[in-house]
């Protein structure tokens, strides 16, 4: 594995790489949800890339970005392991240089859910995934499931603004007990950690409810999560617009939203076509 | 010359191109300004692609999108006679299809002179380019220096957003009088058309009085530019960011805007480093 954090260095790396190329982006803090992506790329693609970077723009006031986990050496090491080829982790002023001050926009699909209680999250996810797909030039991009709207959020920019690259969505890995593998996992404490798996169990409720026949407010009236939960929000929604459904139309996304204690958890079931 | 308005056909033209591959972008009306930014773009390069296409996100309200002179058949002549190889000519809803959302804002630098005349035309600049250098994929963006806010404009945006491409800036054309060439000169009426070199007459004023030692307030006070013309700005800016400068710094650029009737001339003086 060859790595990087220069835009110069990774062009001339990821240039010398057979085709198609597969790209794994991430913020590190890597787990076998990650994991599983480069496995998928693996399968799929003559050679992968993948980079870390915690990128500040997409966190807001008060959110986790100085605390978020780093741990750039064990992370390049599984990244090895994995049997990526390339290895992109660029520095803040690499990708943020003085001056910098462009923004990519999706617009209403970015500031509805995740976007209305994380203002900004989407401006800063797209505009570096921007800038990603720009240096490491793949040919397929992996997504996790688990961020559900933010591949609907890529989906989109990758389709509007026509990049020359496909995108894959692969499936959430969950632990044995239901609980969706999340690099924000390791703020719960144990006793959060036991009652966790209720968000996927009160999707799988939901889901269970919508299948019986039920409308869908009586059907997200059914999930009925632990009271140690403070629910943001759970919806059933266009998977691929986000739009808000009243009748279930496939392909959709049941999604979910809740703090536990300071950590907040999201989770989501495809409803295949 | 293969011409086409699918992006997919377009892929397919541009890969099967020797490199280097330039691109000319232009909204057609082509005059031999366009002409020598294809010139220059053969010269340099393997393969010469160009493309035609009215962007109305960059009209504002009540500006000219639907006048606008359109010549498609006689535009695509022009350019098989000067050795493109590629010409792309989408329609709107190639570009723009139902639901397009995404927006590309370069910050500031678009928002002054130019920008704060034309709210939201840089805006349509940023976005209709990205998405056209996602589906040319050139090595080389070939830009007229008639327009320098839009070259700084789209050199930031290339900067900040790590495209692979490379901008080269190409000097301004001119009539035998001075003026600039401009698809928009078609709108002028002959007595329009004889006092409009008095823009570009002005611009070489201030720089003459700047060159002689003159303050910046002085030099442009100095412009004297015929009562026909309703004048927008004079300034004389930091041609990276269009930032005004007090004193002079180079490179840098002396910008004018003028009404003459209902036509907007711009032009503008380099000043090199």
């Amino acid at each position: 594995m060859r790595m990087t954090g220069e835009i110069a260095a990774i062009h001339e790396i990821v240039r010398s790489l057979p085709r198609p190329l597969g790209f794994v982006p991430t913020m590190g803090a890597l787990h076998a949800g990650h994991m599983h992506l480069v496995n998928v790329a693996r399968e799929e693609c003559a050679s992968v890339a993948a980079s870390i970077f915690v990128n500040p723009l997409q966190f807001g006031a008060g959110e986790d970005f100085v605390t978020y986990p780093r741990d750039v050496a064990g992370d390049s090491a599984k990244f090895e392991d994995a049997g990526v080829d390339a290895l992109f982790i660029p520095d803040e002023a690499t990708i943020y240089p003085p001056g910098f001050s462009t923004t990519v926009d999706v617009g209403v699909i970015g500031a509805v859910f995740e976007g209305a209680l994380r203002p900004q999250h989407f401006v800063g996810v797209t505009t570096v995934m921007t800038k990603l797909l720009h240096i490491v030039q793949p040919d397929v991009l992996y997504l996790g499931q688990k961020d559900a709207q933010q591949t609907a959020v890529l989906r989109k920019l990758v389709r509007d603004l026509a990049f020359p690259v496909e995108v894959r969505v692969v499936p959430t890995v969950r632990e044995a007990d239901g609980l969706a593998l999340s690099s924000r996992n390791a703020y719960l404490s144990g006793d959060e950690r036991a009652v966790a798996p209720n968000l996927y169990r009160a999707l799988s409720a939901i889901q269970n409810a919508l299948r019986a026949g039920a409308r869908k407010e009586d059907a997200v009236a059914a999930a009925n999560l632990p009271a140690e939960f403070d629910i943001e929000y759970f919806d059933v929604v266009d998977a691929d617009t986000f739009v808000s459904l009243e009748t279930l139309r496939t392909p959709a996304f049941i999604i979910g939203a809740a703090r536990l204690g300071t950590t907040r958890l999201i989770d989501n079931i495809w409803i295949a076509a």
